[in-house]
């Protein structure tokens, strides 16, 4: 099944490299931004890395977010409530995907903010009649641009209280990795996800390298939950 | 090197996983309990399912840790600052590991709580002449157990403040899985890495398996940084 998907805040790395992999797979991506022209500009960066056939154009957030079938939020968390609630009249009734990492930064690196919610449950908390799912946290931005093929040794795992629309973040993540992705458990479980990015990052610096996540030990492509809801 | 490890809160199953594995690599393992019986109990059990030699004994958890080098805290969250309060005066001046996961669970399933500090940064603060490293959370006890061989497709994050202790720990993580444990940054990234354990309990419950974490990238055996404090 083909999509057409926006990517908020498609300008920044994690935003480019998902672009990338879901148009590169027949989907329809809409790269968003606060400025159109640089939504239209990383577009065409995105295409012309693509051999064959995709369609990838860009528009400002707004725009972007009405034009697709389901939105994905790459954006920074600072300013994310803000932005969500002024995108919520083209949320409304969609499947939305949060990749947005609440990270702090100070002289000893990145860490998690302690927070009472997930970025994921603050989008959902905002615009109750949408369907939120967090995903794609992990996966390094730039592994997505530049490893040729598929990067099936990652796993994307993927949260949310609606089976349906969990179960089509999972598809969505066969598109950007190869590998189908990982039920990991109600929306909540975001706030396990996201500042686990921090860990991810540490690494990296530690052992300069570009490290991602397995989970160990999974077998069947799909969950036994499936179809339930949660 | 060979440790005298105490494991605190021995007798359940990470206690026991853990002990098993660390036995059987060479360390002089004393299990820790409320009751030195059933740590002595359990010690049996873990002796007679290891061929060849291993010095593993039973004793009352404050006698075990000031009879070892290293300790180990496997112990539930609930009553975990009075444990360690009470333990204080065998701890100081040891390497403290804490595998401890501040969870909850309800008709959802497992979360992570929301704290102001991890388990192992509570103990750090509770005991401030200990120095403590974070690690273990996510290899699964029964995998520990049940096994045959080594479990080195699973990876053993450690994090800590002092790189000497971070580094024992990383050693240590060879004993019990068959591959060195990464440097996954500073304490406070135990935030991160305790309430993880949520995640990888939904999986099994989904996915009907005992899962692990693996970080993918990650080549070198020693991490850019050792040697260095953090």
């Amino acid at each position: 099944m083909s999509y057409t998907i926006a990517v908020i805040g498609g300008t920044g790395p994690q935003g480019r490299g998902l672009g990338y992999r879901l148009a590169m797979a027949g989907h329809t991506v809409i790269i968003g931004s606060r400025d159109a022209a640089r939504a239209a500009d990383k577009a065409e960066e995105i295409r012309a890395k693509i051999d064959g056939p995709a369609t990838i154009t860009g528009d400002e957030n707004a725009a972007a977010a009405a034009g697709a079938d389901v939105v994905l939020l790459a954006v920074p968390w600072e300013g994310h409530a803000e932005l969500v609630t002024a995108l919520a009249p083209a949320l409304r009734g969609k499947t939305v995907i949060s990749c947005v990492n609440p990270l702090g930064f100070d002289e000893h690196g990145p860490y998690g903010l302690t927070l009472e919610e997930s970025a994921a449950e603050e989008a959902q908390r905002l615009v109750p009649e949408a369907t939120v799912v967090g995903s794609f946290h992990h996966v390094a931005a730039l592994t997505l641009w530049k490893t040729q093929g598929p990067v099936d040794h990652d796993d994307v795992l993927v949260c949310g209280d609606d089976a349906e629309a969990k179960a089509l973040v999972m598809d969505l993540a066969t598109a950007v990795t190869g590998k189908r992705g990982i039920d990991a458990g109600a929306l909540r479980l975001a706030r396990q996800l996201e500042p686990l990015t921090a860990v991810l990052i540490n690494i990296n610096k530690k052992y300069k390298t570009r490290s991602g996540l397995a989970i160990t030990g999974v077998k069947e492509l799909a969950p036994s939950g499936i179809g339930e809801t949660v």
